[in-house]
């Protein structure tokens, strides 16, 4: 996954010395994420988002699919990285989108991912699938997860500034792993692999976060059908609150033998 | 601050024990900015973010100021939390927003910050304030930030779950700081602050963020003429291109005696 780094210049000093390096940075650039829809002549822009380069096609199906714009991977014709920044998923005859929700009612808004809810209501958006957690997870598989995870984890490694998702059996074996500067990436990147190879729902596997557990990435994660979500940092009040809603399992602050349960 | 906690029963399990125990942790709720025209009947609904409660004008004056929405404090009358997580910006009359660029042509996205912008050529917000970053800062003075920060700093420590923004003094001083379960809401809410003191452009100061320097971060910095960005985590490649291209001063991985300069 090194084509999401960026070697560049910098200066490090500390209380001795000061002098040039070499260094490491993650990339972060645009990605406009477009529907062509069979009926149209042109594409219709839906979203920017600033990502790390890479499965950019699984990122904008993870995308569609969490935001509740396509339904199913059914619809979708074909999806392609034109270059340039731009990937374009093209629906198949007869497919639509919910072209109110994605243009007219949509609000701009500086939060991930809750991003165009036309009101506070709206910003629940309803996952076709039932939750069903009562799978019994042994703390031991649970403790392993972060070890796993750091083992397969190029970027964070490097460059200490990127998020990773990851979906793991209940077994503990890892399915699958992502890692995007922007955490909410990290998980559409996931969701949309796991769309593309017809997985979903996910709701006999274990999704791994690196970092904290906000209202949203529950929500994703929830659109998905995951019921077993597992942070390594802390959780939010909205988070803990979707997912006891939810029916979902919700575990933050996992260490190598310890970890709090929220949900 | 302690509004922005939410005190919940956990479930605490390491590989001894398991247990019931009182835990608390940051609060996420939407908060809807809406903009009031002097000449309109209706307000118009802006923004949905996700934030910790607490001081809520000020982040969507930030919010507002830091997306080219306002352009200056003048133009506001009044700025009042309604209640039920909506606050409502008041313009004075003759006073406009670029309706084509809050409404038609914002994108729904994922991203934070870069939400809403028509294409990805216009993700650069220009901003109304030169930079001037030839300020030498005393290394000494860098590495005091952190604890300056980490004594004012509530939620954070207490739930591990919140980022925060301060601004100081080019002699080190804490002038102000703000914490939130979204950095671009800790970023907006000082600046907001600022906006509303008449205390911009800060070009003269030094902003300091607990965790990763976005692109979205410096572009709300370079907004507000912050020409000195302090990051304790990791920059993105495009938050050290913008620093660069801006003349802004950007270090990151700030420890107690070590750091590195980007820009």
């Amino acid at each position: 996954m090194n084509e999401g780094l960026h070697h560049i210049k910098i200066t490090k000093t500390n209380n001795i010395k000061s002098g040039e390096f070499d260094d490491v940075v993650a990339i972060e650039a645009p990605l406009e994420i477009q529907i062509k829809l069979a009926e149209e002549q042109e594409p219709r822009a839906i979203s920017v988002t600033m990502r790390t380069p890479g499965d950019d096609e699984e990122l904008a199906l993870g995308f569609l699919f969490t935001e509740g714009i396509i339904q199913n991977y059914k619809a979708v014709k074909a999806v392609k990285y034109l270059g340039e920044n731009i990937v374009r998923v093209f629906l198949r005859e007869g497919e639509s989108i919910n072209l109110q929700n994605t243009e007219r009612n949509f609000y701009t808004t500086s939060s991930c991912g809750v991003c165009g809810k036309a009101s506070i209501e709206a910003i629940h958006t309803i996952s076709q699938f039932g939750i069903s957690s009562q799978l019994k997870i042994n703390p031991d598989i649970l403790y392993s997860l972060k070890d796993k995870l750091a083992k397969r984890q190029s970027l964070f490694t490097l460059t200490g500034g990127i998020h990773a998702a990851a979906i793991f059996s209940i077994e503990g074996d890892l399915e699958s792993v992502q890692e995007d500067v922007g955490r909410h990436n990290a998980i559409d990147k996931v969701i949309g692999d796991g769309l593309r190879k017809g997985l979903l729902p996910l709701n006999n596997k274990i999704l791994l976060l690196s970092g904290r557990a906000s209202f949203e990435l529950v929500q994703k994660a929830t659109m998905a059908g995951i019921g077993t979500i597992v942070a390594v940092g802390a959780p939010s009040s909205l988070a803990v609150e979707l997912a006891r809603e939810n029916g979902q399992t919700l575990i933050g602050f996992l260490k190598e033998s310890e970890f709090n349960q929220y949900a």
